[in-house]
């Protein structure tokens, strides 16, 4: 394969912001993107599939399945002073390190055609306990978008306690330069247990995006969603553990009887 | 390598039908799947090899060796009603994620190429618990398929209650639409301890899936065959997991004695 | 890289048969391959690098390094009834799966090349406990090729009680096949243990292949020359264990603290 | 990508000598590498990016990111008697046994196209306690550099009592006579702990180095310096522990509920 992107329609937009969520640290990101995908009615015209995500599919309701992928969907512009926007969503991150890169790369490749040069990439930032009033914490890929983005209520004071951002969210932001695309990483903070999708820390970041973009998500509907979505994130999360714990203990688990073995 | 398929002899069908059977939770697909090479007289027409399979030589009885591989057969059809097959058995799938999906894709060019737009996946589906009359579970690659296939005694609303299907049976109907390959996934229900062959589970499946193909399938000496497959899968998964521990061992267990260490 | 084989001289050799002996159980194969070349004066003429051995140089005794690789020597035969030897040593096997595969099909493409029709890997086999008299075991990749040898001594009925040849000395006769060579593996009975080598299985696997090459081979200085390997190969074999251990301690070994995490 | 060097400026220099320092053991060759950087105030020319690091970005104070990147830095030759340079610093090795050998070759193959033919790879070695004196241990690429360097100081007699040189230090200079390139491992005795920069190892290596090369190093700051780096370095081990901790801990922990399974 081992990373590809197909397209099923070539959206003409001009100069188009980026927008990415995927599964992280409390699904934040996941949750803050596909509630804009909805909420905006944005629609669907790229699949990415890569052999860096876990060999299985998923069952629907229906009894159908579909393979781990991410999603490309587009909004058009309907409004004086709204953007034009490309949202990438997607059942899951790549599994290993090496796939990271390689699916961030094809990502930036192909944004960069579509005519990106900005983009906003969202994350959950793990604070250990539930946070009282969840901050959105910023990240950025040149110092210079600080000031730009300061007023929004973005946290920029936390470089010095946060050391990295993992995956696709941070790797974005820091390959972005090579393909000439500046980027803010937007950090809810969360109690940070993978498994528990935090719909408070993506409603922090759902409110200050959408005062950048200028568009108008309405997050009154957020909770709801978030327990529609909960149940179909647990299942993927639940059968990836089981699935792994069960090849490495078919794998690692020799027999105890002592047969002669060859070398 | 990396998998790489030979093939001995170029079957020319007209639309056959595609089925593959290989090891997994109960030895469910394989021990199907290849009953039916052996009552069809199917013939061998290809192999594939992968460097996704262990590193190993299986010894047969006559202390001749081969490499694990999965093997390609063809079934002509003789009578009226009877369909065109092509039926994949082997040793092994792969053993690390990004194998599953190269080797998938390697099927599905090369069963398109001859001719295949259809298929039927067999497996098996753990039930934790050894089941009174099992059932044969279905998954389907687009719904359209339930209600052709539901008068066959599948069944198709288990969707909710399952989660996902690994390995290739699931990514075989998952990666099918993108090579315009519709596809039925048969779970025959099981135990699910992957080292005891079932041959209950794979009756079942059997059982459906010849009067889907309208082909006549003595079910009667299928208990007898599985006995004499336990043996050699048996061996195989003995010796992987040996194999296995053995590297594993040789590789994190370091001496006791602090030697100076050059870094 | 990702396995190269870089060659020094080209030796013009006919109809050579090829002598493969690595690293493995009781490095009874390396022993057996590495005094041949000693005492055939056998010349180098090509070495084998691979991303898969791993990624440290050793030190001489001299403070010069070299990196793992495999050595390739030829024998041109001097005498009636000697023949043209290809015989590959070496540090190190694959430390992954994958690589097994690709080593393998490197040297077999590369024999192939200099005219390789027949080869012998030669292997120790595990059997638990120290055995009074080693036998040698044999493995072949066709049926055929048991009637001609069987009257060296070799034992062709172990088939049964065994499973699996792991590694090179397994695929190489596995996967020659598809490479027109014909092979047979000589397994010496050994206790088993891969980081003590086994000088009395090599014994016995020399023994049988001087007949077999109608080659004469002083056996007698085989413990004095053991001993000294035993030295260089148990540097390898404790800094491997260190190295990984080290790197598996630095790498999931967090830190006690609870510091905030991005994710 | 997978590993790739972006060049911002070619310099040209008349027969560079190359010298490398990455993070190690006691991180003796990043410090001693790092700190001629600064005291020469070389200048960077070139990054280099790899699928082979850890994938997450780096947050500095300001609350910019980059990614995981080796860096080289160019030094002219200003007086008689001193040598032009490339010096190579960074934040990461190779996470993986394959990484390490397509990384080195990649920087092999670029600075022979620098024209060098000569280098000094910096190291630490871990001696297990902190020692009062440290050494400076010496590794060469052919026996012949010893003569030539023995009179600096460097202790060439360890080939017996060490093992093997691990990383990149070690691969640079065993696989640099395949590209043409003559090398010198440089190894300042340490305490040998991963995550603790010694200073003092470091100090002897640049006192060894900075004679051979005849420039001038002020050792005196480096003490200070190294404090600063200190807190750098360790932000980036402990992220990476608990990143590799988190992934692990996701991956291998199953739910304890017994849901059914397909497989």
């Amino acid at each position: 394969m081992t990373t590809r992107i197909i397209q099923y329609k070539k959206p003409r937009l001009k100069n188009p912001v980026f927008i990415e969520g995927l599964p992280g640290i409390g699904n934040v990101g996941r949750i803050a993107a596909g509630y804009i995908v909805e909420q905006l009615k944005a629609e669907k015209f790229a699949d990415l599939l890569s052999t860096h995500f876990m060999p299985f599919v998923l069952l629907h309701q229906s009894s159908a399945v579909h393979v781990l992928k991410n999603e490309f969907f587009y909004y058009k512009a309907k409004k004086k002073g709204e953007r034009n926007l490309i949202i990438l969503v997607g059942d899951s991150q790549s599994i290993d390190p090496v796939g990271h890169y390689e699916i961030v790369e094809e990502i930036l490749k192909y944004v960069k055609k579509l005519g990106v040069k900005e983009m906003f990439t969202l994350a959950g930032l793990s604070v250990g306990e539930m946070p009282e009033h969840p901050k959105v914490i910023g990240a950025v890929s040149e110092p210079e978008l600080i000031k730009k983005y300061k007023k929004y209520g973005i946290d920029f004071d936390a470089g010095s306690k946060l050391g990295t951002i993992v995956g696709a969210s941070g790797l974005l932001i820091g390959l972005g330069r090579y393909y000439g695309i500046k980027g803010v990483c937007l950090l809810g903070e969360t109690v940070g247990l993978p498994i528990i999708p935090d719909p408070r820390g993506a409603k922090e970041v759902l409110k200050v995006l959408s005062k950048i973009l200028n568009i108008k998500i309405d997050v009154s509907k957020l909770d709801k969603k978030v327990k529609e979505m909960q149940e179909f994130i647990k299942k993927i999360q639940d059968v990836q553990s089981k699935a792994i714990a069960q090849m490495m203990k078919r794998e690692i688990k020799p027999k105890k009887e002592e047969l002669s073995y060859i070398g």
